[in-house]
């Protein structure tokens, strides 16, 4: 039987979870696969623990230059994370004719563009469905699945420990602060939250899907990106009665004309998702993709998208993808991001003034007669009409929070009008812009 | 630019959608693909009417034997429906060394376990991703995205028009036979409602995945099956009041020792859902299919189950995948149905005398007292305990509805205490018996 032999960098939670289906597994996917997947080597820079496992079978080593340089592995499963040094062993291996499958979505998302050319110059291989959705097979859904589509839009929910926080917060009705403590000594945001409640992690994985979806090279450093830290109770309970949930969502849609994508809209933010819609009802950790196409109509893919065993399985069935046609051509594989490299390109973005949303605006008034009237005619002046206004209880300061929801316009047209109403001496502090989009089925 | 050169057997709906794709598509699949796939033929029996589609590059002809045969081309889609004449036409193209690609689940389901020898003999491949899902990639989720798990159960939903009739009872508070003439007048249900309703297609669709799930040869003409003909308005009425909506669920679970998949379970019947699912929210016409597995834990596709667009959607990513290693082996696609032939092998059923459920039981009770301490005694006799009883309005012939929710206990125990409860001279009629899954998260 054909036999493709797999070393592993860096023995985290992932890794282990990949070694763990690699060794216990192996029965199953032989099965499936008409070829043995046989863990050869692992190296992570400390190896006295228990890990939890049995790998007497496995060459451990504290050096990732022997596994990524080693004679005896074709494929190397990077979960190092981050940029560097994940970056030079991955290159390192494919240029030791090694195929690459990873976790790791800033890699792809930062380093993608160099590290697809190089692949494809070494003949190898490089895999990263564990990049974004864990265990939802949502980059072969989009690449393979939607092939034949010219992609409408992909919402996403991409990153768990933020619909954690909000999911908490609604349940509970509790503060942003309080619930990210809690996510933190569960383990379920790190000590320093950034990558995730500011909406980077989204960011990183949006990218990835716009880019295979619209056949663009992955552009993160342009996408616009807002967190949840701003958030409070009062609007996730204010945009419920309203009908609707807060989620950080991930969007991207095309724009163009006949049928030819001539700019990608992307962005992160958190977003007023209708109550009745399928994400909506996706809470806790779990992530969801939906895929829109002018075929399949609407899709929508719901899974764990992190934790150990959901991430493995993810990184397995690329190991197994590239095991089909292993030893033979890569090119028998779909490419890596959807399109054929040399008609993929940078598309340029839709600058986010000419992006069109609904809004939700959270106002604190200083409790003054005639301070609404000032704001809906600086709204009118911009042509941005009302859909809902409700004035909140009033605040230990005597200030009354006033809640907004506009109908469609532009974010330049809106951000005109916002900075017109801070400005006002009624108004105290910031206004609170949330979108809402125009779901359309 | 290499070229696969494609033939239709059937320019119905979703011929007519595969022919639009190939059509109207080509550039946009060309990029992703690096091959043309060129659509040569394509046979229907009456081809003087107006098709709606510019069909003037292609082959018309009204004898499927010519496509089947032809020289100038090297996959055949399969668009006909039903067993004859679809085996023999899909037989014979396979045995002219053409790929084929079908959307028939009927076929597949009776005729699999002929057609895959068949086909790798003749060094071809069978798509059929079209067949389970309509536009939701479920096969290829199952097959190549959870591929390195055990799986632990499937559910779905399989039949659009059965989820749209159930979906119509709840919102319209309107009986069975109203919301499907209904259906009918839409073109939403056939006039010979049979294969829908009475669950026949959701068992194709199910004997597919569970056979794709635990390795086990196709087995549809095992399949417990249970229509949604029986249910009353009171019926959903009654379950939304205790927490559930009615949901008609293929179910396919694993049943052995050590990891070891000995017996499968596989049935299609109603089933309560609870609301908080989202399988639950999944509505109208919509399919979802939720796949449990040992590393993935659970995962939700929701998609249009049914449709011109949708299901040549799927019909195409089928042959794109085909294209993808055309004209090299077929052994570098994922096996058809999971698992390499050589092990796949009939597993037994397990009996559905010992399948486990909870029940929802409707009973008439002509309005006697004493009689639900009657039949909690017989409940009790069969080590059946309650979980909830409820009372409901009187009919017009004075008999009184009486619904109950028991906790978990076998079919063949259930069916025992059925029996001898239908026999009380205090019941009226049949006892109606409405199964609910004790989904695990």
């Amino acid at each position: 039987m054909t036999e493709i032999r797999v070393g592993i960098l860096g023995l985290g939670t992932i890794g282990l979870g990949v070694a763990r289906i690699l060794l216990e597994q192996q029965d199953l996917m032989s099965k499936r696969l008409g070829k043995k997947v046989r863990l050869v080597a692992a190296a992570d820079r400390v190896l006295d623990r228990d890990f939890g496992l049995d790998l007497s079978t496995v060459r451990l080593c504290d050096d990732a230059k022997a596994v990524v340089t080693a004679d005896d592995i074709d494929l190397v499963v990077e979960l190092i994370g981050g940029y560097e040094p994940a970056r030079s062993f991955v290159m390192e291996a494919m240029r030791h004719g090694k195929h690459v499958v990873t976790a790791n979505k800033a890699l792809i998302a930062k380093h993608g563009e160099e590290l697809f050319p190089f692949a494809a110059e070494h003949g190898v291989s490089i895999g990263f469905e564990a990049a974004v959705g864990g265990g939802i097979p949502c980059l072969k859904a989009l690449r393979e699945g939607a092939a034949a589509n010219a992609i409408e839009s992909v919402y996403g929910i991409l990153n768990g420990t933020c619909n954690f926080i909000l999911t908490k917060m609604e349940n509970e009705g509790a503060s942003y602060a309080d619930v990210l403590k809690e996510a933190q000594a569960l383990g379920y945001a790190e000590a320093d939250p950034t990558f995730d409640v500011e909406g980077i992690d989204t960011a990183h994985k949006l990218s990835i899907l716009a880019s295979m979806a619209y056949g663009s090279t992955i552009q993160f450093d342009q996408v616009f990106t807002e967190g949840i830290s701003k958030i409070g109770a009062a609007d996730i309970e204010a945009v419920h009665e309203l009908g609707y949930r807060i989620k950080l969502l991930g969007i991207a849609k095309p724009h163009g004309k006949n049928g030819k994508v001539e700019r990608v809209e992307m962005r992160v933010h958190p977003t007023l998702v209708p109550l009745t819609e399928q994400i909506a009802q996706v809470s806790d950790s779990y992530n969801a993709v939906m895929i829109s196409g002018d075929f399949i109509e609407h899709s929508v893919l719901i899974g764990r998208g992190a934790g150990e065993r959901p991430t493995a399985s993810a990184v397995v069935a690329d190991i197994m993808d590239i095991a089909r046609v292993f030893p033979h051509g890569v090119e028998f594989l779909a490419p890596p991001m959807g399109y054929q490299a040399d008609v993929r390109k940078a598309l340029p973005l839709m600058p986010m003034e000419e992006v069109e949303s609904e809004y939700y605006l959270r106002l604190t008034v200083k409790d003054m007669p005639g301070v609404i009237a000032s704001v809906a005619t600086i709204l009118a002046e911009h042509q941005i009409s009302l859909e809902a206004m409700q004035q909140k209880e009033r605040n230990a300061a005597e200030n009354v929070a006033v809640v907004m929801l506009t109908h469609l316009t532009t974010e330049g047209n809106l951000q005109a009008a916002i900075r017109r109403i801070e400005a006002l001496s009624t108004i105290a502090g910031e206004v609170l812009i949330l979108r809402k989009e125009p779901f359309d089925d």
